[in-house]
Parts: structure tokens; C-alpha cells; sequence
């Protein structure tokens, strides 16, 4: 030994039954977006820097794992987002237009290391893109997919928060404050984090806007109540902005698709408050809160944009697209104990240890068990019965398989379910009926509980 | 537009109906993993280059990225096995041993770019950890993994080629060549390429061997034949090394098991003349070869060796493991025209084009078939027919459903299968069965075709 070995900080690397639960959050995943017809994508890690950082700057700049190698100026990617941009100009003329991708993949980002927060992490993204328009439908499907992602998981209480960005905008327009309503959005979005006084103070203040005006805003994002009450007092604006009506007729098809989506209504809201804070969101915002935890934050956010790639192509590309912080999310469900005691994490279904000599019986059996899909690992080390049995239990593995001479000779096979401890001997067919059994019970339950 | 969009050279970027095969076979080598009790590990794309180089130099290192960030010296894995090792030791109490992982993840080497080399490629790999010892029974597994992976991915026509270090060195002991046993072995594996004259002429030239030593290699690597064939061939050496003695044992026993563990005998050869380069494999070596391309080179790899984390801790861990070097497989099956035309690569199952004002309908029965699994695209962009099936025929979409007025109020879905061109209207239950059927028939076929 010359190195002390160590995983650098700010990097996540699970135990193996860790990895299980992560493994089967990501299957989920691919899965759920499969069934909404988004293709899986896998993008470099690397790109050239030029390329990477086409749109310049901003607080990413300073965070990007960015070095040279011979002479190429290379860039780790820092979201998934700026990849699909590139990927799409470059191989527009090859996809089919909507385009709806997948990716989960690392993206790294040189942060201040401190609990919970990753420089290596995985983003889960899914996004829509349109060539030259884009239909509101897109956005309309968007809460469906959220839904059945967090359902399947296993999730229960959390809610979709949506709003439209026309809306505010157009708002805004109204008040005669549309240069300034990236500003106030940043500052409304402070509202649950400092209260109304502090953020009306602030719109009067840094901003210069008169109190009449502020009193108009602080009213105007007070509006809650169900969706459809939230229509009909948005309702009463209509008229005033050609943007906040279309806004406004946006929400309400988003609004009204949600049933036909399969969407329940406890776990939808609009939101008049959230506006993502990025420039680039032009029509629909989604953000998805654990309703217990809002602490943690917006656990699946994105939205409408209107032009994906323009640093790339002269095409207009629109689209719509959310993403997950699965690393960051993994990390939470974790603290919060809300992954999955119950759910097999063994690497296999079954140990067998071989009693006889000759190993070709437990060989021959495990092949069998194989052959049907059972997951088997053969333990065939010299070991005293205890330490086997140990390790068993170390690794959680449901089932124990037990074949000596006698079995052998009999034609059956000794089991031994290693959670209530009872041991059958049945034949090939019997014990895989009756390990098939358990194991269906067993994995039945989601990754996530509450 | 500002900047060229462009994928860096060596690094594969695949468009999605190529992705959709990589993913397949992804999920294949995942799933028969699975079955032989391996656990997914993940494990970052950036370590500490102390960490990292802790074994120094060779040819690797002059190709490794390696970069600061902050005073941080950082380097990307350039293989799975290093971090591997790294993760044994550091989590070593935390584990139970034997411990069987897989992982399929990115490494980085920055060769000369040319092509079918590639800078950013997956390995697939397994390893068995022992805790001091680790049992034969293990390495006479692999063949069958090896055999099951390359079977369900649809590959026929390949052979598991084994050897023994051990008999390797044991016979070069007898001739009084241990300490060239390395070199002799590095020249010999040139066979297949230079011929036996030039290697004898190696041998003797460069190696310095006597003739009559020479005589006795080529004689000893000139063995085959038959599985058992050859073990009879090399029990006229027993007697004379230890080494060789125990490592034609090893061979014996891999060889017994073949069957029980359901490898054909036409899958499988002991091959004497394979030795691994590498120096660290100390007993059973794998090599894999597609029969018909043998210019391709092995496309699985491995070996037993007997101390995988010597540079991180003291404890002692034998192991053995395969490698796949997938990116290189997938672009090698691609050339060759290897890959199936006949699996569903579309994003979807279905495109539904809604025919009504009102998308409620469509929306609802998109709902309802990706309830029951069926993998569902809503089409929703206000286009001429034709260009809509233009689309449908660009994404290779199997099925159309169109739902217009007429179909709502009947209860009944046209559907369109987009290879025969024969449509149904059938009320939803019997749609589904008719695509259910038609995926699991187009579906059925592997990956990988001869």
C-alpha cells in the first residue's frame, strides 16, 4: 500500500445497496419517458470549450471543470441542456421534428463542496423540441409525465406548480413595467423566503416602482385558490395585453387537459409565484414541491422555450423540457427516509451452497434457476457453515438454496427463506414456484415511501 | 448563430435509432449480470490522480486527462478497474466478499484519433473479489457469463478461448525460462500475426533461447484440438513444476464445469497461445473472439489475478474479471452490418393523431394504452395529413392511431400498422391485443444478427 484510497468530495459513490435503490429510480425513470415517446440520448461528457460555452458566461462559467489536452480547450458539460442544443443543430437535418429526448447523465459543475451538493451529479431531462413552432399540447403533457414519474416511484404527496410566463409578462406590460419584469419576477420569487413586506420594500426600493404598482403586484400574485378559481380571477385581466390573453388561454388548455392526462387535482396548482428564474423560459413553468418538504425545494422544474439553439443555427427550434436533479434528489430521499426498506437490494435472489464435492449438481441447479430469470450466485468458497450463512445475511439475499448428497439423491432442493427463516424441500419446479412467489411479494412496493 | 456545433473527434455521438440498439444491448449486459449475482456499482468519472496514478506510469498515463481544478490535481478514469480498486479498499469493512460487481461506465484515454479508436468509450465490466482467497469455482463461471452474454445479445458465431498463467509460467519454468516467461509470452502472442518462423527467429534473436528451447515452445503452444485433447496433451508435463501441475488442475476444473453451466462445447477452446498481456493475471486468462472476424480481436477479455488493490491497501484480494469494450463492439457490429434492421427503434409504439378540434379523446386514449404499457406519442402539431405520416414513417413508428368525430362516437380506434399498411377499427381492448401482438413479434428478434 503506497496511496491512501479515497473518493474526492462532492462526489457521490454509493454502498451496493444504495446503488440498487439508485439503479432502480433510474429504470423508472427510462421507463416512464419511454412510455410518452421520448428517445434515449447519450451525449459526450467532453466538448469543446468554444462550443460549450457558445452562450457565454453567467455564474456557470466560473463553476465549469474546463482544461486543455494536446491543444483542444475541452469542457466537462455542466447540464444536459447545452449538449441537446449542439445535438440538435448538428444533426438537425437527420431527426424528426417534434424531437423528444431523454437523457439521464452526469453533468459536473466545480461548486463549494457542502452537504448536499454534488460537482458530479445526475441530471434526469426530458425535452420536446419543435421545428420553427411548437404546440401547446407539448406543455399540457408535461404535468402527466411529472405525475407518473414521481407516482411510479412511489411518491405520494408532492404537487406540480404551474404558471405561464406569458402571463406574468404580459401583467407587467399592463402595470407599463415590462423592462423591468425580469427584476420583479427575482424579487416576487423571494416571496416565501422573506414575506411580503421585505419584497414590497424591495420593488419600492431597489427597483423604483411606485407603491400603487407594488400593492397591483403583491395583489396580483396573492391570487390562489383551485384551478379554476385561479382562471377566473385571472380572467378579470383579460383584455388589457394581447400576451397575458394568450398566457391566459395557454394555462387554461394546460388546465383543462390535466383529467384526460390522468392528472388528480390535488397534485396540480397554478402558481401565479413561480417564474423560474431563467431568462429563456418564455410560455409555461413548471416547478414540483414535496408537500411536506418544502424545504427541500423543487424537486422536477423546467418550461416553454422559445429558441433552444441559437447559438448553433439560424433555425428556430422551440421546445419544452424539465429536469431532475437525481443525485441531489437521491441524496434527499435518503436523508429523509424515504427510500425503501422492503425492496430486494441482494445482489441476487438466491445463494447456493453447494454440500457436495463435486459441484456440478449446484452448478447444474443454478443454471436452471438462471435459465428461468432467477437471479443466483453460487458460493463456493471454503468456508465453516456459519461464515456462508453470515454472509448471506450481509448481503440481505432472500433466499438460500442448501444442496447435499441426500437432495441430490432425492431429486429435491433444501430453501431457506432467510426473512421468516422457514425451510421447504421441494423439487426444481416446486422451489422455483415458491421463490418466484416471495420475490414478486417482495419487490412489489416502490423505491420511495413516505 | 456564433459558433459551428461539432462533436468532438473520438467521441461517439449516435443518432436515436442507434442509440435505441446501444441501449438494448446495454440493458441485455445489465440484465445477465444480474443473474449471476453481480451488483451495479457506479463510481465518479473524476478522481484524485494521486488516487488514480497510484500504480504509475506505462502507457497509459501519457494518455490520461489530467487537469487542476482549484488545487486540486484531477485526473478521469482511463479504466473500471482502478476505481474498483480504490472502492474495495476504501469500503472494504462495508463489504461482503466474495463481491461481485458490474459496471458499465464511460473511461477516458486521449489516443491518436483514428478511425474505430475512441477517446470516450464504455467498458462493461465484471469482477469477482475474493477476501485472501478466492475460489476456482469462480473463474470456471466466467466462461458461461461470457457464453450467456454474447447468446442473448443475439452473437452466434463466437468462441471463449482459455488459458492458465500458471501453465504458462510452470512450463517456462521447466525449460529454466521463469525469469523470461513475460517476453517469451509477449513474442508468442504475435503468432497469429508473423508466422512461426518469425517468432522462433525472436526467440532465439532477441530472447536469446536456445534452439532447442524454441523447438519446445512452438512445439508446447502447437497443442490442440478438443477440449479434452489437449488437457491429455498437457498431462505428458505434469510432474515437472508445481506451477504447472496446480494451473492444469485450475484448467481441469474449468473445463469439468463447461457443461453444467450450460456452455456448448463449439463455444468454447482451450487455447494455449492466449496469455493476456498484462502482467497482473496470474491464473485462468479469456479471450473472446467472433469466429467469422477474427481481425476484429477479442471482444470480451480477462483473467484471474491474485491482487487487485495492492497500491491502497494491505489486505489481499484475488479476483477475476471480463471486460467488454462496448463503444468499440458497437461501432465494429455497425460496420459489419451487424446490427438488426428489425427491432422497433422508433420512440414509440404508437402515434396517435387526434382528428378533433377537442384533443380529450386522443389525450384519453394515449392515457389508457401507456396504462397497459404500450409506449405512446401524441402528435399534436397542426400539420397536413401527409406531413404527419411523413413523420410517422421517419421515426419508424409501428403503429397510427387516427381518432376523428366518427371514431369517438362509435367507441372504436383506427389504427394503422405501418409495415403491412393494413388498418383496423376495433374498440380499445381490441387494438391493444392487435399492437401488443405485432410488438412482441417484431420485438422478439436480438440485437445483434449474423
Amino acid at each position: 500500500m503506497n496511496v491512501q484510497p479515497r473518493t474526492l468530495s462532492g462526489f457521490m459513490e454509493l454502498l451496493p445497496r444504495q446503488q440498487q435503490l439508485m439503479e432502480s429510480i433510474m429504470s423508472t425513470l427510462r421507463e416512464t419517458y419511454s412510455l410518452y415517446g421520448f428517445t434515449p440520448l447519450d451525449t459526450p461528457v467532453i466538448e469543446a470549450s468554444e462550443v460549450l460555452l457558445a452562450k457565454g458566461g453567467g455564474e456557470t462559467e466560473k463553476q465549469i471543470y474546463r482544461f486543455t489536452k494536446g491543444d483542444s480547450d475541452l469542457s466537462l458539460r455542466f447540464d444536459l441542456t447545452v449538449p441537446l442544443a449542439k445535438y440538435v443543430a448538428l444533426h438537425y437535418s437527420e431527426l424528426a421534428f417534434p424531437f423528444r429526448r431523454f437523457q439521464i447523465g452526469k453533468v459536473y459543475r466545480g461548486e463549494r463542496a457542502q452537504r448536499g451538493r454534488f460537482r458530479e451529479f445526475y441530471q434526469a431531462d426530458i425535452d420536446i423540441i419543435g421545428d420553427g413552432k411548437l404546440d401547446i399540447a407539448n406543455e399540457a403533457e408535461i404535468p402527466a409525465i411529472i405525475y407518473q414519474t414521481f407516482s411510479k416511484l412511489g411518491l405520494k404527496r408532492f404537487q406540480i406548480r404551474v404558471n405561464n410566463r406569458k402571463i406574468l409578462n404580459g401583467f407587467y406590460t399592463m402595470l407599463g413595467l415590462a423592462d423591468k419584469a425580469g427584476d420583479i419576477m427575482r424579487t416576487v420569487d423571494k416571496l416565501p423566503k422573506i414575506g411580503e413586506e421585505k419584497v414590497s420594500a424591495l420593488l419600492t426600493g431597489e427597483l423604483g416602482i411606485s407603491p400603487e404598482a407594488a400593492g397591483e403586484i403583491l395583489k396580483f400574485i396573492a391570487i390562489k385558490g383551485g384551478n379554476q378559481q385561479v382562471l377566473e380571477a385571472l380572467e378579470g385581466y383579460r383584455g388589457r395585453s394581447e400576451l397575458f390573453d394568450t398566457g391566459l388561454d395557454e394555462l387554461g388548455t394546460v388546465v383543462k387537459y390535466l383529467s384526460a392526462f390522468g392528472v388528480p387535482e390535488e397534485n396540480f396548482a397554478v402558481d401565479l409565484t413561480i417564474a423560474r428564474g431563467l431568462d429563456y423560459y418564455t410560455g409555461t413553468v413548471y416547478e414540483t414541491f414535496m408537500t411536506e418538504h418544502p424545504e427541500i425545494g423543487s424537486i422536477c422544474s423546467g418550461g416553454r422555450y422559445d429558441n433552444l439553439a441559437e447559438y448553433y443555427t439560424d433555425k428556430l427550434l422551440p421546445g419544452v423540457g424539465i429536469s431532475i436533479g437525481l443525485t441531489r434528489l437521491f441524496y434527499v430521499l435518503n436523508e429523509q427516509n424515504m427510500l425503501s426498506q422492503e425492496k430486494n437490494t441482494a445482489p441476487a435472489d438466491v445463494l447456493v451452497l453447494p454440500m457436495t464435492e463435486d459441484l456440478s449438481p449446484a452448478i447444474a441447479l443454478a443454471t436452471g434457476l438462471r435459465n428461468e430469470g432467477v437471479r443466483v450466485q453460487l458460493y463456493t468458497e471454503q468456508k465453516k457453515f456459519k461464515a456462508k450463512m453470515n454472509y448471506a445475511d450481509k448481503v440481505g439475499v432472500p433466499y438460500v438454496v442448501f444442496l447435499g448428497e441426500d437432495e441430490v439423491k432425492e431429486g429435491v432442493v433444501a430453501c431457506k427463506d432467510m426473512k421468516t427463516g422457514e425451510q421447504t424441500k421441494l423439487d426444481f419446479q416446486g422451489t422455483l414456484e415458491r421463490i418466484r412467489g416471495g420475490l414478486a411479494k417482495r419487490n412489489e412496493g416502490p423505491v420511495i415511501v413516505a
